[in-house]
């Protein structure tokens, strides 16, 4: 049973768009009064029925609403320095929504490769990648911002930077706490400057260490992600 | 410190190829005398010396040798439905490599959407991947495989496959042992049919969850595979 995309189903009535009522009418051949679940991307669920099949503007009112729909207890914000190469970020995204994340910033560091980022594209992978999932929310993704920006914002508690150097860096294991909202901050390819993790420290992160190999900024991104996901499954 | 590869190196003089010549002389702008580190992807890393700095045919001469290089004490082995999309089989086998894979087996199941796979490509990502992540040694990578022949292969005592269905199913963290070798069973976007589970499960494989969310082949297959590692970290 797929799950399509509306951010008003909740207000009744709506018409998918374009692709999705291609997919809905044409690909899986619904018709008027079949059922279909539609996806606010807040984390609201809606059991629908099809009032009108029509392949170019499919409409379908909600019968019954889920909301927090698979709504976990804990928050992950993704915070990580883009790649040069736009493909390998927007992979990053597709994977993160579906392994489960709540927040992604792209942050802008001394040796970040890349200083600025459209994120409507990464909107729309997240949204295929929810419907994929077969979650109900999506991710905040905000735009590109400088560390001290990040640094100096509304974060968790429970802050992790990963850091290639240093020895006093710990495992996840020690440092995160099952079922506590997180931020994860990577780097990029260069690392982080060092004044850049002193600040970071100051701002109340904990280094931590993936491993004794050097992971690309994505791989870092995904494997920590999954680890905290894993802890908290 | 980049690391090229040569799998001969251990026989003491070699040519590094045109492309790490190139990028040893002309990009790194290494000269004779500079010392370069050279794996032979089966876990042994040589400290070499450069001969002749030649920018299409660096010649590198073997002055010290570690052998079992950030080996692991324990060895897993992916096997994984091939997706349609060979890029995702792609990506997932550079991703692998780099978070630590030690055996790959693309299988095919029933449903799956491809029956046959070149391998050479992935020999290359795996290669560029095992330098990038400062490893020494490549993983198996074996041709397509049927999932019976893979079921009645050697295989280690820890087999886990991932399965959508089921209430039977656990957790990696109730059935993998830390340390041990494992190997991971990943079905195709259809999932495997029930007689599939079955044989595998005659074959002495546990049927894991990774959540309840629906992930793709690929995000499956990466997700165990960090847990895996992250569970030996």
């Amino acid at each position: 049973m797929p799950i399509f995309y509306h951010p008003d189903i909740t207000s009744g009535i709506v018409s998918l768009d374009a692709e999705e009522s291609r997919h809905c009418v044409k690909v899986l051949r619904l018709r008027e009064g079949d059922s279909v679940s539609v996806a606010d991307g807040r984390g609201t669920l809606c059991r629908c029925r099809i009032v009108s099949a029509d392949a170019r503007e499919c409409v379908v009112e909600a019968v019954e609403t889920e909301e927090h729909y698979r709504q976990r207890p804990f928050r992950l914000h993704l915070a990580v320095a883009p790649t040069k190469n736009m493909a390998r970020i927007e992979w990053l995204v597709e994977k993160a929504v579906e392994i489960g994340v709540d927040e992604f910033t792209p942050v802008i560091c001394q040796h970040s490769e890349r200083g600025v980022l459209k994120t409507d594209r990464l909107e729309k992978i997240a949204i295929s990648a929810m419907k994929q999932s077969l979650r109900a929310s999506l991710p905040v993704i905000h735009g590109a911002t400088s560390l001290s920006d990040l640094l100096s914002s509304n974060l968790p508690q429970q802050r992790l930077v990963c850091y290639c150097e240093g020895n006093q860096r710990q495992s996840l294991h020690q440092v995160y706490a099952r079922g506590h909202d997180a931020v994860v901050l990577i780097g990029p390819e260069g690392d982080f400057a060092p004044s850049e993790i002193a600040h970071a420290m100051e701002a109340g992160f904990v280094p931590v260490t993936l491993g004794d190999t050097r992971l690309r900024t994505e791989t870092a991104a995904l494997y920590a992600l999954s680890a905290l996901n894993f802890i908290n499954e």
